[in-house]
């Protein structure tokens, strides 16, 4: 293993952390708040340390999956413990295992809180809080990689180590251009998204945040009722700025840079998501036309909490612990299977599942036809034998950790729908679950053995399962 | 697809359905019931119908494994109506479709019930429950393979389809005599158990009818509180026959018939599986120990449903649905994990996920160290890439089943608890599950709908997957 470099790229990324820093800083001298001494405190601390730290130069170059794969499970909780200290030092989250259980659910887009009442926070507390979603949602390390002149093999083991899906979605051959084009685009989509707000009658303040907390598929709201009071407009604008993160950004990239919009518009995985949600939100809009007065409304609502649950956002519009089980159900899934690969949202993922499904397909079709041999196919392609095998691979260690997060979490006090559905909306990075957990509650109240269980789980859900166990299993640390 | 053998083998699945049915014609006629005449007739009515059938010998003998799951899952269809006919004939379930759910229920050997009463059912009706589970438990055609001296290539295909495991289980190079052992190793542990709980000061009828419900893991009783009304001598009885039910055989030839104690000592899957409830029933104690006078007592409890749920039997001592969440957490992953494969058992089988969690395992070592090539092993063996493969295209199949049975029973009235363990409980041919569906409730109240997917998923989970969706694929009997 080559410490130096895992070190020096560390400092950079608490570089980073500084620059993002300066952000709330900027937005409590605006407000005037005491909070600013917190964020400007942090900031200076992470950059006096990490410009230190940069002048030790690793001694080699050498770089292979494993650094990468360390690299950034370190990065990213170390990006948790410095974004939890002003939140801490600042006195709005009191509790330090609290401040960072908020951290990493912002960090890894979950946007499930531990607060009560977020309407009390100050206005810089909030950006920070609805910051880290953004840079949680495109990945910090995927910045450095496109901002930073390093070169050599780090940026394709880093990018393939903190990226979602089941293989690498290189866009243009280098990686580091790739990484400039997802966030050309990210930025772009994110700024549309803010002026789509404010025309819709949002403050400026409320329009940039939130278009944080939607383009990352975050969650955190300002509000302590979520998205319910906005108006329709906004909702719809929600609507489809959700489902717009949730996407496979290569599409963006066929549409936008590449200019193929007839092979954006064939991409499979984009479609079955798209088919998904409509298909999830005509089920439930049936399912609950009893409980609204127009179906109009009622299919607003569903199709809301389908996008936000489907994209792994997690706003809402209503409180759907309280709709029958039929929807409860399908939202369950819907959250399960999650976003696209290549896209700021958690879940499992469309295209991983659309893999397995074909496989076993497969496979009951050898048992009966022994002499045809058919292979998964995706985005008119035959799926690599590996790939397979690793989507498998990814399907058992989910399983695995969601029943081990599953059994601890039962040493607390809640219910059995509350933990499945807490444990699934933490590592599918969605944040609202059932019962205890469900759309008008938090997490306060478990734990703190709990709270850093569902931590694990929120890292592990975000940066897909390898980079956190690789970190922790003694045979990464072995030489062989 | 070879029609007529599969109707040929259909028919003296019938002759030997009539064959079972005397046994409850003969104790109705001891206890001078009325319901013998229901048998009577069935009885008579399989057997005209068989042996008039078995005269329309098979065209040819082309006999592959798509004929072999077709049969097993066509056959096992059958046996459920006929066998399901005496209980709605004599009146004593006189909805059909609950004859049909309880019969299922009994031949997979899953134990879950519609009646609220089954004290109030007649000796023969009850002993024709029980029996259902041990003929299931270890297969009618395994049994018709052990005794009818059908050849060539029918006997691989029937045995791979019927039995239990990712591999198939031949003990001998013939299957035949495989299937003969089997059996008689089965029978052998029957009479034991019989004469165990004789011993213990039971009744002769109850002895023999528990001990076909114990061996099949099957779970049905003769008393509404399930077996905890019973001495605790009893009660240990139980624990140690819904072990060894839940065993794999090959424990069992090892040690009797071929004699290699050593071997069997060492069968990795029995340890396994041994180990789990044990360390289950260990962690239940500590979580219960407040809720009973001794720690003895506690750990009885606590292992026997352990022993019950691990082995996919289902009785009860206890309302395990009153205890802590920790504990009832614990019971439901033992019950999916379920009993080994070459078992009665149910579940998704230990050798499954003893071969999932090494594969990825190995995945996780091939990252950090590509160099590295490793298969997952089991019994000193190297597992087949192609048993790999399908071992994970099973767990995928498996979901997929839980998941859609899961959004059809949540169209019900019951919780997300309720209706996740329902479907459980019946995919993994366990029984109880939790809340509604809990130790002390039944399954009666669930809709004519939801019955029907759940036996679906009782059929589906005893055959193992391939069997009953094969059956129901449009590409099983298209011709390429």
């Amino acid at each position: 293993m080559n410490y130096s470099i895992i070190r020096y790229i560390l400092f950079r990324v608490l570089e980073f952390a500084a620059l993002f820093l300066t952000l709330p800083c900027l937005v409590a001298a605006i407000y005037q708040e005491k909070a600013g001494f917190a964020f400007a405190a942090v900031m200076l601390g992470s950059l006096i340390v990490a410009e230190i730290g940069k002048l030790w130069k690793p001694k080699s170059n050498v770089f292979f999956a494993r650094e990468g794969f360390v690299t950034v499970s370190l990065s990213w909780i170390l990006l948790s413990f410095v974004g939890a200290l002003p939140f801490w030092l600042s006195g709005e989250i009191p509790n330090f295992v609290d401040a960072l259980y908020e951290t990493i659910s912002g960090f890894t887009t979950t946007g499930g809180s531990i607060l009560s009442d977020v309407e009390c926070l100050s206005k810089s507390v909030q950006f920070w809080r609805l910051f880290t979603h953004w840079i949680g949602g495109m990945g910090v390390l995927v910045l450095i990689i496109a901002v930073l002149p390093l070169s050599g093999g780090y940026n394709m083991h880093l990018m393939r180590a903190e990226s979602p899906g089941p293989s690498v979605g290189k866009l243009v051959p280098r990686v580091q251009a790739t990484a400039k084009i997802l966030y050309g685009i990210y930025i772009g989509i994110t700024l549309l998204e803010m002026i789509c707000l404010k025309a819709a009658g949002m403050t400026v303040y409320d329009s940039i945040v939130l278009s944080f907390s939607t383009m990352g598929t975050g969650g955190f709201g300002v509000l302590n009722s979520s998205i319910g009071s906005y108006s329709v407009v906004v909702q719809v604008i929600f609507i489809i700025f959700m489902i717009l993160g949730g996407m496979n950004f290569n599409v963006y990239y066929l549409l936008l840079v590449a200019r193929k919009p007839k092979e954006a518009l064939k991409h499979e995985e984009a479609r079955t998501y798209l088919l998904l949600l409509l298909g999830a939100a005509l089920l439930i809009t049936w399912n609950i036309r009893g409980y609204y007065e127009s179906i109009g409304i009622a299919f607003k609502d569903a199709l809301f909490q389908v996008a936000s649950l489907g994209s792994s956002t997690g706003f809402a519009t209503a409180d759907f612990d309280l709709w029958p089980e039929f929807s409860k159900a399908i939202l369950f899934v819907i959250m399960i299977i999650g976003a696209c690969a290549g896209s700021t949202g958690g879940g499992f993922k469309v295209s991983r599942v659309m893999i397995l499904i074909q496989d076993a397909k497969n496979e009951l079709l050898r048992v009966v036809h022994p002499q045809i041999v058919k292979k998964p196919h995706l985005e008119g392609r035959a799926v690599e034998d590996g790939t397979v095998r690793s989507v498998h691979a990814y399907l058992m260690i989910y399983l695995a950790v969601f029943f081990v997060s599953f059994l601890f979490l039962s040493l607390d006090k809640y219910d059995f729908t509350t933990n499945i559905t807490a444990v699934m909306a933490n590592l599918n990075n969605t944040g609202p679950g059932l019962n205890g957990v469900g759309p008008t509650c938090n997490y306060g109240e478990y734990s703190v053995f709990s709270k850093f269980v569902l931590m694990f789980d929120m890292l592990t859900g975000r940066l897909e399962l390898l980079p956190m166990l690789i970190l922790f299993s003694p045979k990464t640390w072995k030489k062989y």
